[in-house]
């Protein structure tokens, strides 16, 4: 199912990717946070290309996750739920589901061109043994839960981060290339920092953590150089969704100017921090208006490793490098998925919402709110709102908070929302929608007896298999 | 009044202030506006220091340029009114009052150093003959006019410009010390750009106006420099209140995270973007947390002389050399005043609302919105509230947006509280109102026959004198 362009070269590209989790636009000093307490992240985009336009493929942590891993939409890979209408589905401890045998992942493909394939952190793409991620491609995996909720302090991230400086340098001594999956989850709830992090940042037990990894990550692309392999290794930086405003300020970071948070479609959801680096490469102090989406670190990965996508399936993610390499601007829609729908689509400038949703009433009203301090009428609205006859339009260069809808009447709104319709045609005409994964919960398959119990004495008793269709809120 | 410490010196250092109108915290790429269209603003900030936390002394424009000019707090200079609790109040064409002679303004200062003294573009303290302000210390003053209402056509900045690098060159060829006050009003309703740079932003019109601006910063910059004075000219990049989210988006900027926006004492009224740049003097790169304010351009400004500042009167502003030259950290709280009243107070990273208010529903009703979008129930009020008891508390690191009020019975809340409560004693203690000079309006003060009337036949004849009250609706 592959085109294999010229096989495993010796000087393969290494290729690095950090992933955060729940981290927002907002969250970078690059990205206006007002305490600017990233620096190496800063001087990471200062010696690289800083991508301002630049998104997840799902306001959630699965199935972005499974889209950048294919490079497929999670409508496509089976991460979504057709249990209820535009509900964010992931991976709890009784899913069923988890990512098909079907699917081609990027360790997968990499392997063939001899690639060493590593995850530290976080997988979420099942739980059950066929879904383990040495069986989808990695051939190395780590990682590890201590946290003290109650101070907020856990060692997770150093751990994580010496497993990548160990990872990395034996690639290295081996001459082997190397994709390194560095999927850390400190700026999660419950976030999370080592002692000597804790209460230096300005922002709270967030911004300790955020500050962790900001020194990670600058130790991390300090190791590359040091070894050498600055120049023969792509590095970028980016967050599986937008910055959880419901555990927000101590336990959720920001959304810079954005509209809501995570689980919504609003561009605070799906907006993310990006950033590549690759020294000798990237002309230093770029900046980027592409529209890209972590699905494009597929393809961009396939492409530096010298291999071609699948040819056999849809591919959404697109090769960045030349827009990376040579500055260029590749013009691509941005498709705004909530479970099985299509919520809105930006095209260029323009934005147009389809469907709006944040939560429900009901959930609201118990003081769940995806958009605190935010309500723009009509647009956060907590019923699901259909507009597919009439999108509401938006444009994010003179309104990136998506609060000043464009005239229905106008000359704009019927050439932007003409254009972008023929775009959801054509995207639906050929849309094959894959079997949902995450539709089916059942306590039998939790992890019973995880590994040691035994010792303990913890050891429990699957119960009887009683599948039941997973609840998703919203 | 003042101790003159050296006399002019010879190599007595330059000032610049580049004084925006309404532009916002979020309006620049190094604050994190998402379109990044400010390169040489972004450039000025890479090669000077960063102020993250530097404010206005009043979210309105005459009361933040009086404080400016004056080194003091609009309700120590006059600039307020007291018609209405906790208004704020401007100098519209029939006010009565302006700068009184009783306060001692920078240009006066300087001149007493040898300093020629510019004024371009907005004066705003007063309009009657007594307020000119060729008799407060201005040697040149230059504004003008014009803008096509309906394309947002005006080459109004590029006159600004010329009129500045003019005067730069004549007094660098007079080898003459210079204050230039660079005041321009191409960000304030009507917002107006030039033709080669309308329709270039990303932004719409106000984007046009930001770019055209930034162009033309670029180009004092370096005019400075090939003319071989910028070491010995300081320059300052700030703003006179936060964007006017209520001509958002097309004649309005963005506060960035912040909340609300102009006419408001949240973060997004009187936040303001703030650059200072001196190359060979300020380290490059340099990113300060210090709580500055329009204030201390006063005095440091002062300082750069080699003057005192006035001894017979309470100054507000601080010299802030030491940080810019440093990095020092000085203590010192920001009171936000909106006319008469002591709304909120910043120590450190706290803020205690002692008042909240954003408008009045009567007005809000008409569609007037200073929060467009944002609402933060008990803080973004219709209704003025008293919280002098029991002031709401908001963690500005934790909580830029002031969205996350601190428990009253929190510890926290009782040390950060008890605080600035003390502050407040103090400086209430020692406050010295001045005469308000927004209180009265008369139609008879209006400009009837501006100059050259004769020729075109329109010459007014002034009404009877009939002082009122002015109307300060919020
Ligand atoms: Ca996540
Ligand atoms: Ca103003």
């Amino acid at each position: 199912p592959l085109g294999l362009c010229c096989g495993p070269a010796a000087a393969a590209t290494n290729i690095v990717l950090l992933l955060m989790d729940d981290m927002g636009w907002g969250d970078l000093g690059a990205f206006g946070e007002p305490s600017k307490e990233t620096p190496n992240l800063d001087q990471m985009a200062a010696e690289g290309m800083l991508f301002l336009d630049f998104y997840t493929a799902s306001p959630l942590c699965s199935p972005s996750r499974a889209a950048l891993l294919t490079g497929r939409l999670p409508v496509r890979n089976g991460f979504y739920t057709t249990n209820g209408h535009a509900r964010n589905a992931y991976t709890p401890q009784d899913i069923v589901g988890g990512i098909p045998d079907s699917e081609l992942l990027l360790p997968e493909l990499l392997k063939k061109a001899g690639y060493t394939n590593k995850i530290i952190g976080k997988w979420h793409l099942g739980h059950r043994p066929q879904f383990h991620p040495l069986k989808h491609g990695f051939d190395e995996y780590y990682e590890d839960f201590k946290i003290d909720l109650k101070t907020g302090e856990a060692n997770l991230t150093q751990l994580y981060l010496q497993e990548a400086l160990d990872f990395i340098s034996k690639q290295q001594a081996g001459q082997q290339p190397f994709f390194l999956y560095w999927a850390i989850d400190a700026t999660h709830a419950p976030v999370y920092a080592s002692k000597q992090f804790l209460g230096t940042s300005q922002r709270g037990l967030y911004g300790d953590a955020v500050r962790e990894i900001d020194d990670s990550v600058g130790k991390i692309l300090k190791h590359l150089q040091q070894l050498g392999i600055s120049e023969s290794t792509f590095v970028f930086f980016t967050s599986d969704n937008g910055a959880a405003l419901i555990s927000a300020p101590r336990q959720g970071g920001s959304n810079g100017p954005f509209l809501c948070g995570k689980q919504t479609t609003f561009e605070g959801g799906m907006r993310e921090p990006a950033i590549a680096w690759w020294p000798g490469h990237i002309p230093a102090g770029g900046v980027s208006h592409q529209l890209g989406s972590v699905m494009d670190l597929f393809s961009t990965s396939l492409s530096l490793a010298g291999l071609q996508p699948p040819s056999d399936r849809q591919i959404d993610g697109i090769d960045l490098l030349r827009v990376i390499l040579q500055g260029k601007l590749i013009d691509r829609p941005i498709f705004y998925y909530r479970g099985n729908e299509l919520m809105a689509v930006r095209a260029g400038l323009y934005k147009a919402h389809y469907w709006t949703w944040s939560n429900s009433w009901e959930e609201h009203s118990k003081g769940i709110d995806f958009c605190p301090g935010q309500s723009v009428a009509g647009v956060t609205t907590h019923t699901q709102e259909e507009h597919t006859y009439l999108p509401l339009l938006f444009h994010l260069g003179r309104d990136p908070g998506e609060k000043y809808q464009i005239s229905f009447g106008s000359e704009e709104y019927q050439r932007a929302v003409e254009h972008i319709s023929g775009l959801v045609q054509q995207h639906k005409a050929t849309l094959v929608p894959g079997q949902p994964q995450l539709n089916v919960c059942d306590q039998a398959v939790m992890n019973w007896s995880p590994p040691g119990c035994e010792k303990l004495g913890k050891c429990l008793k699957a119960p009887e298999s009683d599948p039941k269709k997973c609840s998703w809120p919203h």
